[in-house]
């Protein structure tokens, strides 16, 4: 929609690992700012698909692509051309990161690392661990030391059509992340520094268990008083939860947290709003789940934060009932009189012993303090 | 719609002041919940129907307001009637505080005082006081001190229909704020007490401008990502603006911050909301002011904002953009260019020196820190 002049950023080659939706909006951005992008993809199909008609075959089928993207495939990207690569954005899903990583990083050039720059959201399923401790686990501290992460409300069908946007771009060394900004910043795509990857992982991850939250109380029919009401609860409760675990409270107020919470549960397209929205009309979720073709994220995260609230002994009440309902049978009417029969409390509760969490992985990477 | 049991909270006698929207809602509520309520009106017509009829003959016409409530009025009420309150609830907008505390405060048996509260929004026109300067300046520091104030995303339709509400309930003795959330807690009326009246009533005054801004992207057609980046991004400012006055930034995390901001922004019956669209629509600011009835509480509140933005010289490019549409004939279209074109920042840069405003503040109370 905006064609705004700006000053072109100095080019860079950037390797996209993944080409679903977000992988190929942001490929798509990153070429229409003159970088010279590669997209990796592991099906040979698409590889040659996408570089004959510069149109992904499975998403964002109507958009026609920068022509700056080559695609390289289905083998994995070769040492030769990582070497030559100034940026690494990974676009894959957090279940698949590890394994990536794993194969990779055998044919990083230690001696001059590329910026790595991470965009999947959710906890890893059984280990619970973040993306960060992932590359820590499978690259070393000094890798993830440097990683970067963006995160915020972007649906891709509008990033492509260049609506502006605004993310959140984050890492504990926080000059890659400015580094990171200054490659993707455009008018009509505003980055936002900070240094608490932590916070923005746990914000970009928790938002889709009070996503489902919003969603049932529309599906039953309240109206907007306990819809504001509901969604600024829930990000307090993600505050004290990523409190506890030891990232900053304040992170919880930007473009990861609100911003990205506002939009998930804004919007009649977000798989989790959905499932809640179902659920609260009555519906069982295996029905829910059979129609939507795969399971909606904040389902299976709910599992994991489930774990680390017991752990951490922190209140939270929206997510306790959310598992209760989706894994333990609770009554959803029962549930809801539960949460409204709760007492007078204060209204930001954090924590005061916390961080426990963030103190071990801080450890993991060689930054105990 | 909701009627649960509860515990009946110990019954208090409590004076409404005023019988506008909010004032009656709240009124009934609290009648509903068993106190004994008086509501004050200077009109006579108002006294007698109301009493006679148990409806409000100017809002929320349709609603059957509970028994428990009896009008006193068109005179200012007597000492002996306000010997007998446990509570004095304020329901006047901000521009009648100081006229009728002024006429009150002479009554106030101040051996006994009874519990204050303030549901009020805005900044005072011309002295740019909040309500809180203005209890000190009419009634003193000790009744300004225990001082209560309710805010929180709260349409009075909704309340007289019980739909699950949650407010926040702030004052800098939180005691107060505790005994005020005791006597209006519900399940379906939910009050959260902090101790930061500054940044709940920031809050409550500064969003109505964030709605303008929000409703002129709508008005202009951008789609989600805007919408959810912008209302983030006018949270940054209101918390950045807040805390270079002297509030803590979390406050703008919660119900009177977030909450009420994506309320507002989300209605479209919002007037804030709408005199944005408006003018994203391309209507002049004249026009949309003589079919509204009234001017929207954000069209006056950015002028006082504009003097407490420049005195602080704290960076709201938001605000600053939205006073210079009103007020200095700025285009529309080369406002939204130069906001896009601001180059890559940190995301919540709180000002370094701060809290000049509140530190004055609390001079005035006898709070000096």
């Amino acid at each position: 929609m905006l064609s705004l002049p700006s000053t072109p950023p100095p080019k860079s080659k950037i390797l996209v690992l993944g080409a679903g939706n977000f992988g190929s909006c942001l490929a798509d951005h990153l070429g229409n700012s003159d970088h010279e992008v590669f997209m990796w993809s592991r099906e040979a199909r698409f590889v040659e698909y996408f570089n004959k008609h510069h149109r992904n075959p499975d998403y964002l089928k109507d958009h026609e692509f920068s022509t700056n993207i080559r695609v390289v495939g289905p083998e994995i990207p070769s040492r030769a051309m990582m070497k030559q690569m100034d940026v690494l954005l990974f676009a894959i899903p957090t279940q698949g990161v590890r394994e990536t990583l794993i194969k990779l990083q055998h044919s990083f050039d230690r001696a001059n690392l590329p910026l790595m720059i991470f965009v999947n959201k959710g906890i890893e399923t059984g280990t619970h661990a973040l993306t960060l401790e992932i590359i820590a686990d499978t690259c070393g501290s000094e890798i993830a030391r440097a990683a970067t992460f963006i995160s915020g409300p972007s649906f891709a069908t509008e990033i492509v059509r260049r609506q502006p946007t605004s993310v959140s771009v984050a890492s504990l060394t926080e000059s890659q992340a400015r580094k990171a900004s200054e490659i993707f910043h455009q008018p009509w795509f505003r980055c936002y520094t900070g240094s608490d990857p932590i916070g923005l992982e746990l914000a970009g991850a928790l938002k889709n268990v009070y996503a489902i939250a919003t969603g049932l109380a529309d599906g039953l029919g309240f109206e907007n008083n306990t819809r504001a009401g509901l969604i600024t609860r829930g990000l307090a409760e993600m505050t004290r939860i990523g409190t506890a675990y030891g990232a900053s409270p304040l992170t919880f107020l930007g473009l990861a947290g609100v911003g990205d919470l506002f939009l998930t549960c804004s919007s009649p397209t977000s798989r989790n709003y959905t499932v809640g929205y179902r659920l609260g009309k009555g519906e069982p979720l295996e029905d829910i789940i059979k129609t939507l073709g795969s399971v909606a994220e904040g389902v299976t995260t709910v599992k994991g934060l489930k774990k680390i609230i017991d752990e951490m002994q922190v209140s939270a009440p929206l997510a306790n009932g959310i598992y209760a309902l989706l894994y333990e049978g609770k009554d959803l009417h029962e549930g809801i009189q539960e949460l409204m029969c709760r007492p007078p409390s204060r209204e930001l509760d954090l924590p005061e012993k916390a961080g426990e969490p963030a103190k071990r992985l801080m450890q993991k990477l060689g930054l105990d303090t």
